[in-house]
C-alpha cells in the first residue's frame, strides 16, 4: 500500500499525553468562555455549584450536566448562540423530525476550523487535489453539502456542487465530467447504482468513481459491502451533527477501522446508557461530545444519543487520534419488542447479507393488542423475483431463521417487489412507527 | 443620504483613461494566453490572419470573430477549458433550455476574482457585515447561489444558504432569523410576498428585509416597483452569465441608474444587432463581453444576445465604471408579429402598470394560418377578480388600449383567475412557443 497522506500531522499524530494536555487546556478555556457568555450554561454550572476553575482534569468534565437537543429547541432560534449576530457569518439548521429547527451558526474562526477538520477527513479517504468530487447531498440549511464543499476546496479537489436529486443528470455528469469521488447519503449511492444499471451504465467499469464519502445516516458494514460491490469503490463513513458543527467531527481512513476524531476540536465521552456514567475504552455506550473550539455555538457535553465505543490505540495509518466505532444505533431508536432490545442496524445487517434481497427495507412498528410488534418489509432482488410461491416461501423461511439468530425473536416479514419501496435522494426513512395509530 | 460604501475604490473609481489603459494591457495578455492554449481560439484568430500582437487599441478587438454558446456546446464538456483539470477547483453548468449543459470552471484565482467582484456588487446595494442574507436561489450547478454566498462571506454578512423552494419555511426563517437581504429571482420575490400575505405576514411591517439582490432573469422597471411596493425594500438588479463566470459582472448601486460593470475584469462592447458593428455610447445593441482575467475558461467577444446600452458618465455614487442599462430583451427573443418587433419586456411593462392585474403572465405564440400570432394570458389581481362580465370587459378593453400604445398592434388577451398561472421558485417561463405545433 502506498504511503497514506495525512493533512495535519502535528494534530493527527500527536502523542496521546500531549493531546490530552491540549484538550485539558482548551477545555478549561471553553468552560470559562461559556460560563461568562451563556445564561444557559451559567445556570447549568451554578445549579451544581460548579465554577470553570473547578475543572482540574478531563475526568472532572463528567460532573457537569448534559446538553440536549431541547436546549436548542427551547432557546429557538438563537438561545445557544454566545456571540452577537455581527460575528456570525453562516447560519445552518437541521429540521429534525418534528417541531422547530435546531439552529447553529459559525464565526469566521468556526468556518476556518470546520474547513480544516474536513480537509483532514477528506485526506483520510485518499482524496486529494487530483480528484473530481460530485457533491450530491442536498444543499440548503443542512451542513453536509456546504461543509464538504469547503473541505474539498481546501484540499484542492475539483468540486461539482450538483446538489441532490435528478439521478439521470447525476450519472451523466459523473460520466462526462470524470467524477472520481462521490459525496452523498449511502442510500442515495445505492439508488444511483440501480439507476445506472437501468440506463446500461455499469458503475464498476463505465465510471471513474473510486471513493465515496458517505454521511447523513448510519449504515451497516454489510451495506458498505453492497455499495463497494456495486460501484467498485472504497465506501467511507463519516459522522457529525449540525449541533456540533456538522461533518468533520470524525471520519474513516483508507484502512476502515473506526472513525478518527478531530480530538483537538472535540472531546468525546462514552456513557453507559442507563447510568450515564463513563464506560471503559472499547465498551459501548452513548456518545457525548464537547466542542473545544467553537465560538458562535459552543456545546458542552452534548448528548448525541448515538451508540458507539472509543479506541485509543494508534492506527496503522499513522494517526494517533481516538477512533469511534461504527454507530450501531441510537439510544432512542432502540425498539423494545416483547421484552427484547432491537436496533434497526441489527435488522439491516441480516437483510443485506441475503443475496435474494435488495438492500431496501422498512421496519413498521405497530400495536398488537397492548404489545408492540414489528413487521419488516424488504424488496426481493431482481434476480430472485419470481411468482413461484414455493421459492418465495423458501426465501422467507431463510430470512426468518437469520433474523431469529440475530434478534432472538420472530418478527413478521413481508417480501415485496423490486423497486416498490420509495427511494430517497436524502436520508432513507427506515422505521415507520404506527404504534399511536 | 449617507455616504455610500465602495468595496474597491481603486478599481471602481479609476479615471476613465487609466481604466482603458488597464483594459488594453489585460486584453493583450489574455489574447496571447488564449492563442497559446486554445485550439478553438487559435483557429478563430488564424482564420482571419490575426496575431495577438496585432491588437494595438481596444477598438482593434472588434476585428476578432464572436464566440457563441455553440462554441461551448460543440466542445462539451471541457472544450473551452484551457487549463488541466488539476487546476480547476469548481465546475458549474447552465442547463439552457435544450440539449447539452454549458460547462464552465474556475481556478483558484478565478474563484478569488469572482468573490471580489461579487463583494463589490453586494456593497453597491448597501449590504455589509451587519446584514443577514437569505440566499433563496436554488443551489446546484447554477452559479448564482454559490457566487452570492462567497461574495456575502467576503463582505462579512451572515449567510443563510436556504436554497430555493418551500416558501412557508423561507418566510418562517426570514422572520425568525431576522433576514435583512434577500437573494433570489424577481419572480420568486413576488411569489414570496403573495405567500406571506396569505399567511397573514405583511412583508412591509412584519419582516426586516430592506434590500433584494435579484438576478437570473430580466425584469422591467414596473416589476421592480411592484416588488418594492409589496416588500418595502430596495430591489436591485444584477446581471451575469455562467459562460462568463456567473453573477458579479455588473450590478446596481443604491441610486438605481444602470449596472456598474467590473471593468477591470470584463471588457464590454455593444453591437448593432444587424450589422454586428459597434454602436455609439448610449445606443442600444447586443452586449458582447470579453473576460480579461479568467484563467480556466477565458472568453473572447462572447455574444450574449442580450440587448442593452452603455453609459460612461461617472455615477453620483462616486463610481466611474461604465454602466449597463437595463436589459430590455434578447436579440433572439424578439418576436416579429405581423411585421412588428415585439419584446416580452414591452408587454410586461404594460401589464405591471395596471393595478387590476397581478404581475403574473404568459405570452403564447402560435400560428394563425401562415402568420405568427400571440396571446397574452394575465392574472386578475385578487381585488379586481369578479364574475361581473361588464367589469371584466372594461379591464380587457383598457389593457388592449395600453398594449396598442406600446406595441402598435392588437394582441389577443385573456384574463385568468388569481393564482392560476404556475409559480416557479426559479426562472419564470414567460413565453410559450406553440408555433411548431
Amino acid at each position: 500500500m502506498p504511503k497514506m497522506q495525512i493533512w495535519n500531522k502535528a494534530m493527527e499524530c500527536m502523542p496521546r499525553e500531549e493531546m490530552e494536555a491540549l484538550q485539558l487546556r482548551k477545555l478549561k478555556k471553553i468552560l470559562h468562555y461559556v460560563y461568562d457568555r451563556s445564561d444557559i450554561y451559567k445556570k447549568k454550572f451554578d445549579g451544581i455549584g460548579f465554577k470553570p476553575d473547578d475543572l482540574k482534569s478531563l475526568q472532572d468534565l463528567s460532573k457537569l450536566p448534559l446538553t440536549i437537543k431541547d436546549d436548542f429547541r427551547d432557546g429557538y432560534p438563537f438561545g445557544m448562540f454566545v456571540v452577537p449576530m455581527e460575528q456570525v457569518v453562516r447560519l445552518h439548521a437541521s429540521s429534525g423530525t418534528t417541531g422547530k429547527l435546531t439552529v447553529v451558526g459559525c464565526t469566521k474562526n468556526d468556518m476556518e476550523n470546520w474547513t480544516e477538520v474536513l480537509a483532514r477527513m477528506i485526506t483520510m479517504t485518499g482524496v486529494n487535489s487530483s480528484d473530481v468530487t460530485q457533491i450530491a447531498f442536498g444543499y440548503g440549511l443542512f451542513t453536509g453539502a456546504h461543509g464538504l464543499q469547503y473541505g474539498m476546496e481546501r484540499v484542492g479537489a475539483t468540486v461539482i456542487p450538483i446538489s441532490g436529486g435528478n439521478s439521470e443528470k447525476q450519472l451523466m455528469v459523473m460520466k462526462d465530467f470524470g467524477t472520481t469521488a462521490l459525496v452523498c447519503t449511502p442510500t442515495y449511492a445505492l439508488h444511483l447504482a440501480e439507476v445506472a444499471m437501468k440506463l446500461g451504465i455499469d458503475p464498476r467499469t463505465d465510471l471513474k468513481v473510486k471513493v465515496g464519502l458517505f454521511g447523513g445516516e448510519a449504515f451497516s458494514e454489510e451495506y458498505r459491502q453492497e455499495i463497494q460491490n456495486r460501484w467498485g469503490m472504497l465506501a467511507t463513513d463519516n459522522y457529525g451533527l449540525s449541533e456540533l458543527g456538522g461533518p468533520g467531527f470524525s471520519g474513516e481512513c483508507e484502512l476502515i477501522c473506526g472513525q478518527h476524531i478531530a480530538e483537538d476540536h472535540y472531546f468525546v465521552e462514552i456513557l453507559d446508557t442507563e447510568t450515564l456514567q463513563p464506560v471503559a475504552p472499547g465498551e459501548k455506550g452513548e456518545v457525548v461530545i464537547t466542542s473545544l473550539s467553537r465560538e458562535a455555538v459552543p456545546v458542552i457535553r452534548y448528548r448525541t444519543k448515538d451508540i458507539s465505543s472509543l479506541n485509543y490505540e494508534p492506527c496503522d495509518c499513522g494517526r494517533t487520534t481516538a477512533r469511534l466505532s461504527k454507530i450501531t444505533g441510537r439510544s432512542d431508536d432502540m425498539m423494545v419488542i416483547r421484552g427484547v432490545n432491537v436496533f434497526p442496524s441489527q435488522i439491516e445487517s441480516v437483510l443485506v447479507k441475503m443475496e435474494e434481497l435488495a438492500p431496501h427495507y422498512q421496519i413498521i412498528l405497530y400495536k398488537k393488542g397492548f404489545l408492540d410488534d414489528l413487521e419488516i418489509r424488504v424488496e426481493l432482488s431482481e434476480e430472485a423475483f419470481t411468482d413461484n410461491y414455493g421459492k418465495l416461501e423458501a426465501i422467507e423461511h431463510k430470512l426468518k431463521q437469520q433474523l431469529y439468530k440475530t434478534l432472538s425473536m420472530n418478527p413478521k416479514v413481508r417480501l415485496v417487489e423490486p423497486f416498490s419501496i420509495e427511494r430517497s435522494p436524502g436520508k432513507a426513512i427506515r422505521v415507520i412507527d404506527n404504534r399511536d395509530k
